[in-house]
């Protein structure tokens, strides 16, 4: 369920021409409705009902999983046929080990403890009122994604278990596939006494259904963009509807000056390469000048070795040695490249690396490698982000490495959640103020 | 410091023509662009010295009241002349003791605990990590707000000491007002460490002034438009900045079968009459029809007592009995009154009650008057409010009420908070991983 968010970039969120209806704003209007008509019940709904839906929804998944590679066969066939390229083709693509990874998924939700219903905070007060903020869910959820189908179940399953109907717009690409996750989730919630309006693919793939979906005000409680900057901004600036920014990650690794060196190493290789299409992805190396005669040689070649682009700046280049580097243009520390490169500078310090993070950090992840604890703290301090890092890679944030459970994404904004949003995150709360017929002094 | 929502309604964020010099999309950003560059120190300065600054708030509030008398006695002056009704000048007229209260309200603020550095939540991951998650200031906070001068003191105070810089937009018949009292708290700000800039007031009082704020991604963090529902409407359609929505209150009474009758009468009265023009008075009395024919007589009297019109549906009117109410339109149970008067049914029980609320509410706070526990509890569970009560005044909800020691306003909108917001309302969080080395498993 971890990384849900992640390197669906570049593949749009836009129509592929000709493989789905066009829509008005009244269809898309009319699905968010039936969401909106479900929320009660679904808000309503015992953790052992949540529960026997997510489990039905895997099973139903497992045992129409013919179906469902059939559909997604067609949309990869399109998609091929289109010209589109492998590795957008491979996330596109469906297998029997992704459905089953899909209805685990579903299940392992079904074990997390239910948010709905906890008291976030509670007292009595001097009156006698008896105070309680309790966890109620959202309501309609809108999430929009790009081309893996697997996020369909895995969106919808997080929705349903916070209590939330959800509304789910895909990729033209993944339509077919969509489609039938879609019903084949729906009937098995239905199934278990859940109304099958709680799960809803938004009908449209064309950039107007998420015009429509984004202003629908009223109908629709939160928006999640996930995918590409250029739907993240479209989103975040057309909406009228409350949005959680899901973001770019130009993340930086430092290496101050009293770093282990082999830590080090490890903590920006494995910050680099893991999944370098992922946006927990180091897209970025600073190097304190103390250890960077020592360190960027070794760097280098580590790089080298793994294929990894360098775009240096001169101090980097130099110490590099020739023909080891490229040279890093200005874009180049702005650029979340999600790709096998990385942008590099020795600067002069702890407060010259913090300066440059808050420059062009996009304020995801951060990490400092260090044995300083006065560095440590300061890095820590000074940088705002959704993530810092002390001594580990970034690739660690994450909903499932924070022990979360389950993750509907990565926030990059400051308001309702940062970092991995997980089941809490899905929700919202209310105030219940009991008492024995007090009212308020007039003052 | 409560109630700083309460009432602003109808007098407008608009320019009063003559009373302040138009400004440009430059000048907006500019301001912004100081409070952004304030945002660092304040957000890094120690409980001690923010405690100190609201300290020497206070006293030069108090040392410099003649000049922001004088001041305010100008804009007075003015919107008597511009013929402006005396209910909204009496919102705009400081005096000593209105002075006095900012004063002391500033000196609570520093006695409240700092939300900034406290842990939300924490643990120890498997492989060691060290996981915390901080409280942070969001950054820029920016407060739209119509005619209140208090309202500029109140909300510099509680946004400065959770750690964010503040951008003011008041109303322009308070510009003399808003003028003074921001400097004087700048100067005192800055003669306890802090940057002046840490409190910004944005230039211009036309709408222009407005839209330029709500656009200006990058330097405002989060915008909290506090007024009359055309001031909300307008910042949650235009803005790309993040809202907190403060919001229209069209609350209910509802009284249950079961309920106890004097008590039902007090909470009533209280809730419509204690201060008619504030979000929480109600607006609207459902009576169930077991106990309509005993309580509505009661009801009627009590409130032509008070002065409060009756907007009554049939059944109500027939049992007030003739001339003692005037019939409800449709609209009538949609309007917020803010005024003595309230839009009264009689409804077949409490399942209908639901459903009237449903309909009608705009999700601030719903009452239920109530013996019997399955209602109470079935009224709870299922209306959807910032803010539900049992046996209690809706007067109730209100920050100082809850024990938050301080208010920036309500809150209905259910994302990142909800009801009364006090001062971690005002912050956000980031994740401090520390590790000794760990690096994450490709998978």
């Amino acid at each position: 369920m971890s990384e849900l968010q992640a390197g669906e970039r570049g593949n749009g969120y836009d129509d592929v021409p000709g493989r789905a209806p066009a829509v008005t704003r009244a269809d898309v209007l009319a699905a968010a409705g039936r969401a909106k008509s479900a929320c009660d019940a679904i808000a309503a709904a015992s953790s052992a009902v949540k529960d026997a839906a997510l489990k039905a929804m895997a099973a139903a998944l497992r045992s129409r999983s013919a179906e469902v590679l059939a559909a997604n066969g067609a949309d990869v066939a399109a998609a091929r046929a289109a010209g589109t390229a492998e590795a957008l083709v491979d996330r596109l693509a469906l297998s029997a080990a992704r459905i089953e990874a899909m209805a685990a998924g579903l299940e392992h939700l079904a074990d997390l403890p239910d948010p709905i219903g906890t008291v976030a905070r509670g007292s009595v007060l001097p009156n006698g009122l008896e105070l309680r903020q309790v966890r109620v869910p959202l309501g309609v959820v809108a999430i929009i994604y790009e081309a893996r189908p697997n996020v369909t179940a895995d969106a919808a399953g997080i929705a349903l278990k916070a209590g939330n109907a959800v509304l789910l717009r895909g990729s033209g690409s993944a339509h077919a596939s969509n489609s039938v996750i879609v019903d084949v989730l729906r009937e098995a919630a239905a199934s278990a006494g859940l109304p099958a309006d709680a799960i809803v693919l938004v009908p449209g793939t064309d950039r107007s259904s998420v015009t429509h979906l984004m202003t629908a005000r009223g109908l629709v409680d939160v928006i999640i963009p996930r995918g590409g900057a250029g739907l993240i901004r479209a989103v975040v600036e057309g909406s009228t509807v409350p949005v959680i920014e899901t973001g770019v990650g130009n993340c930086h690794v430092y290496v101050d000056a009293s770093a282990d060196i082999p830590m080090a190493l490890d903590i920006l290789i494995n910050s680099k390469t893991r999944r370098p299409s992922v946006c927990n992805a180091a897209e970025n190396l600073l190097v304190h000048k103390d250890i960077a005669r020592e360190f960027v040689p070794l760097a280098t070649a580590a790089l080298a070795a793994q294929g990894v682009m360098i775009h240096a700046e001169p101090r980097f280049a130099e110490l590099a040695g020739p023909g080891s580097t490229v040279p890093a243009t200005d874009e180049d520390f702005d650029t979340e490249y999600l790709a096998l490169d990385i942008a590099a500078a020795v600067v002069d310090g702890l407060d010259a690396a913090i300066g440059h993070v808050k420059r062009h950090g996009t304020g995801h992840t951060e990490a400092i490698v260090t044995g300083d604890l006065a560095a440590a703290r300061e890095f820590t301090g000074r940088i705002d982000a959704a993530a810092v890092m002390v001594n580990a890679s970034t690739a660690f944030t994450d909903g499932g490495e924070f022990g979360f459970g389950a993750e509907i994404g990565i926030s990059t904004q400051k308001l309702h959640a940062r970092g991995p949003m997980g089941l809490p995150e899905l929700t919202s709360t209310k105030y219940i103020v009991t008492g024995t017929g007090q009212v308020r002094p007039v003052a």
